[in-house]
Formats: structure tokens, sequence, C-alpha cells
């Protein structure tokens, strides 16, 4: 029948904010098909809805790929209570409360990239990981949980601010498709700080959980900043992670403090998925000499001392450097990434550490 | 008078805990020279001091270092509630209160090293500053307020558990005679985890400033963790710091965060003294190839930006990584951090800035 072609057809498009089908969220009502003509009424959550134009246009045009139709009509209203109520689980709910969208999210695996130790490379790592998952047709996020010193949003290159809806916060969306939240783009420039004592950091963290509307992810992956207090903290009690994966550099210094994340990691239970040697050396661009930057590789010793997979180590790359500063990660290609991803896909748990709060 | 050179000699020895020397601490009572041998009481602050037997032998060494001394014979006994009154400015201090070290310290300027970014080598700098420092023959101390991810007592070598007195804490001693403290020469093993939220992280640097023995210094140096959260926070607001250097990277990414650094001393009203690019490049071992590991320099342009001077540019150079891994950071000689200290030195500014609290 020609009104379940058009369903079907329906079924692909997304209410961006919520992150899920028109028809799944019980927005279509009423369709007709008379002759080449389609007509349909949205049920939208609010008529205020920011994007309502956007939601029409993406309708409209999913049901004119259909053969045989020729125009759309599409008639506006606002969802009952009652309907809202099947979105939302409280009764009546017209304000937005925290966690709203969490409820409404559907993120199967959390992966956290961890260092305790700052400029090994943490982000990088987190960006190369999405992107690799991406590329395999995954539906990613990335939630930058490093407060004060965020660099995802750059690696990126996003720098508009996310829309508020009704529901909540709708991540940025990188031309590959990632979704990504960080505090950086609510901020009037990138380059403001951000002077907060711990418990506004662990708010921001909390929010970025539950009051941003990440929709369906296959993964999202948590950019950890270094150290082992509030933002670390914070992550590991509010979200369930699946696991963390450890980024280390060669220098006995830098795994000292990776010995530190460990242990964090450890006494909240959370599973350690792995370690990833970072800046393990460089290759001269002239002659082909190997230059041990950071001293020689310490992955091996430190993978044996906490017991843990060392699932790869990547080279210092000027290229990703400038990739990342031109905020054109997701065009940086290299080959020793791919085993990597493989292994924290295959090795990450499946069953999430229960959070404590 | 024979008794007037021993009060010398005695002047150049120093009560360890408490930084100042016996004589200028009212400690040496009672002084008779008898043809070769000197007879004296010595008034600790209490009979129970640790460190009694090193204080008794190096007073001891320093007189019989003394033409026609033959023998040196010393009383002890503990110092009456005035007399300890003199060295505390409470009256009948009998408890070790927080802060009490503090009002002993003579510390004539603090010099706190940020970036905001980590991993740029702000621990490397701050160390090779109060090595140039002491190189100089000045009397420098390191707080190592990176709580979470310390690393100076790792470059410095140390790793004993300091003493503690009844005044406060006493710094670590590295073996140039730099006096260092930091939460890893507290805890059962370097790698040993400190999850703490903002408050402990607050508690104890202010406790590293206020309880910690340092005595006479001409300079502390500050080392900060990456962010600018709690620790820089109260770093800012509890010490009355003369000036941050900022650190940075090649990298724009590292210098965006860097920026936010410095609006956080401007916010804070703490000047700043300059701008010192780190891993620069790297001179390619083999060939002498000039690498720009994290790209083209940003430094004039991130320098202009702030409007602070650009105090140099530090290469890339592995047998810092080695010097820093194997605890010898004071046998690492470089050209280019004298000029660099030079420059620190004449223009941080004479006046601290007022703490808040």
């Amino acid at each position: 029948m020609i009104e379940d072609k058009v369903l079907d057809a329906l079924r692909k498009v997304q209410d961006p904010e919520l992150g899920k089908s028109l028809v799944e969220l019980g927005m279509v009502h009423d369709l007709q098909v008379e002759g080449e003509v389609v007509h349909f009424t949205l049920a939208l959550t609010t008529l205020a809805c920011p994007l309502k134009d956007r939601i029409m246009d993406d309708a409209r045009q999913a049901v004119l790929a259909l053969d045989g139709t020729r125009d759309v009509q599409i008639e506006l209203r606002e969802m009952t209570a009652e309907e809202k109520e099947r979105i939302w689980p409280k009764k009546g709910q017209q304000k937005r409360e925290p966690g709203v969208a969490q409820h409404l999210n559907d993120v199967k695996r959390v992966l956290a990239v961890m260092s305790g130790k700052g400029g090994v490379g943490k982000s990088s790592v987190a960006a190369m990981l999405a992107v690799a998952l991406r590329r395999q047709g995954q539906q990613v996020g990335v939630l930058d949980a490093d407060i004060t010193g965020p660099s995802i949003p750059k690696m990126f290159g996003l720098s508009e601010t996310p829309p508020m809806g009704p529901v909540g916060i709708l991540p940025a969306e990188t031309k590959t498709g990632i979704r990504v939240m960080s505090i950086n783009l609510l901020l009037p420039s990138e380059d403001e700080a951000v002077i907060w004592r711990g418990p506004l950091i662990g708010g921001a963290i909390k929010q970025f959980w539950g009051d941003v509307v990440w929709g369906d992810l296959d993964v999202l992956v948590v950019d950890l900043p270094p150290g082992t207090s509030d933002a670390s903290l914070t992550v590991m009690q509010s979200i369930p992670l699946n696991g963390v994966v450890l980024v280390t550099s060669p220098q006995d210094l830098a795994g000292m403090v990776v010995r530190k994340a460990a242990k964090m990691a450890w006494q909240m239970k959370v599973a350690i998925v792995g370690l990833v040697e970072n800046m393990s050396h460089l290759i001269c661009p002239k002659c082909g000499e190997r230059i041990e930057v950071f001293g020689p590789s310490q992955a091996v010793h430190t993978a044996n001392l906490l017991g843990v997979p060392l699932l790869g180590q990547l080279p210092l790359d000027p290229e990703l450097a400038r990739r990342c500063d031109a905020g054109e990660i997701e065009d940086y290609t290299t080959d020793v990434f791919e085993p990597i991803t493989t292994k924290i896909a295959d090795r990450a748990s499946a069953k999430p550490s229960t959070p404590i709060f």
C-alpha cells in the first residue's frame, strides 16, 4: 500500500532534537493519499520548535522521493498532553527538567579515553577513535569532559553554538555526522576561560550526559581531562561506562601518572579496555631516522605492570598536529589506528559499570 | 673574643625545620669557653624533635672547625613558653596549627608556571627555572601544586617521605639544595592515585604553602597543573604570587588553551611575566634536519595576542626526557634556558598580587 510506503519513508526522517524517527515518536497522523498528493498532520512537541521548518522539509523530501508522489501537504499541530507523555515519562512535562533528554537517548556503549597525564594525546586518540568507528558506519558521539581545556571542537572544525530545544541541547554535528558536545561550543569565544571549581565542572559533565539529545548512538566516546579529580570522578560516577582506554607516552614520567589513572579506574570499578602509547617515536621526514623523542618506549612495561593489553603504538606525526589545528581530523588517515579501533571494539565490555549515583 | 667567634660559627647552622640559624632562633644559651672546651645549652622547640641529633652534630662541627677548640659540650633543654612565643606569634602554641610554618618562612618571590594545557612541559620548565636560579646561588624552592599528576619529585630523583616536625612539614632537598614539596613525597608509592575532589586539592595546596617549613627563600617556583579549576584558583587566591610564566607548545590547539590560562590570570589580577614556547622543534640527531613536530610556531602570534613578551623557545630534546625520567634534571644543561631565566628574573614583579583570602 502506498500509505505504508509513505510511513516507511517517514521512518527514515528523524526529529533532530529527539534523535528518533517521526513515526517512532508518534508524530505522524491522519495520513491520506489522494492520487499523487500525500496529506498528513505532524504533531510537534511544541509549535515553537526552532527546527520546525527543517523537520517539515525533511519529511516532504522523503515522501517526494517515492515514485508516484507529486505533492505533499503537511498540517502542523502541537501534541496533546497525552501524546507528550508517551515521549517524556513524567506526566504533563511542560518545562525542561535536568536529565530529560537522557530518557530519550539510546546509547549502546560508552567508552572513556583517559590518561591522568596531560598532553599525551587523549583528545586526538578520542577523536581518531570516533572517526574510525564512524567510517565503519556506526552512529558515534563525542562528549568532551575536559571543561577547562576542551580541544575536541577545534579538531573537528566546529564552532557554532548548538541550538537549545525544549528537551535539551542538540549536539553539534561534524561533516561526517559525528555528534559532539563540548563546553567550548557554548562559550562566547573559544579562548574564554572557564574558572570553575569542582561542583560546577561536575554539573556541566552531568548535563552533557543527561541534557544533551544524543539520540540513538552505537558508541559515545568521552574525552576526559588530565587528573583524577572532579571531572574524572563525575564521569566515572554518573555515566555508565563500558570501559576506559588509557593513553600514555613513552616517558616513564607519563607512565607513572597513567598508572595513577589506572588505579582510579580500578577503585571506581570501571573496566580498562587497554593501553595506547602515543608519540612513541618520530620518523625524520628527510633521512627516515626513527627518533625516540620522549625516550625509549615504556608501553610494554606499563601494560604488563597494569595487566592490561597494549592496544597499539602511535608515532608522532606532524600531519596529525596540522590536521587537528585545521579542524580536519576527519580527513586524517593513518594505517596504525585501524587495528587499535578493532581491538577496542572487540574488548569493550558489553555491560556497563553501574554508576554510583 | 672567642665567644663571638663561636656565635658567628653557630649563626651558620640552621634548624633544618625552621630554616633559620640557631642564633637567630634564640636557641643558644649559657655560652662558656674554658680553654679549648666550648660549653653551651641548646634550647629546642621540643625535646621530641626528630632532628635533634642532626642539629647537635651540625653545631658541634661548626664550633670544632674554629681554631683553638678541642671539645664541644652541648646541653639540651626545651624552650620555655616565652621563648617559643618569640618564634610562633600565637601565645603558648603547643599544638601545630595550620599555617604556623608560614610565619617563620621568608619567601621573597613566588613565581607560578602555568599553561592551562597539559603536557606542554610546565613541570620541566618549572624545574629548569629552579635549577638555573639555584646555579646562580639563590635559595630556591619548588611547590608542586599538581596534586593528581605530580612530576616534580621524579625529575629531581626524590622519593623519601619528608619528616614532620612540630612546626610543619620539612621540604625534601635535592642534591644541589633545592627545597621541594609535592604530594608524591607523601604517598605510599609514587603511582598511588589521589582521587580527590576540589576542596581537598585546594586544602593540600594551602598546606604546602602554609604548613611547609620553606625557611628563607629567594624564589619559590609553583608548578601548576593543567586547567583553570580548583588547583589554579587556590594558588592564585591563597599564595601571594609575583607573577605567572605561561608555557605553550607550537600547536594552535595549545595556544587556545594557554589563552584561557592568561585570561584567568587577568581575572585574578596576577601579573603575567611572559610566554615560553616549549617543544618548538626537533633537530634530527642523524641528519640535522629541523623538524616542526607540532607544526609551525605560534608563539609570536600568541604572545602578541596576549600582549605579553615571548621569553624564549625551547626545542624538543630527547636528552631532557631522559634526564627527567632518570631524576637528573639538575645535571641537564642547555644554553637556551639561561636567557629565559634572566628575562624572568628581570621581569618578575617585585610586588606580589594580593591574595583574596
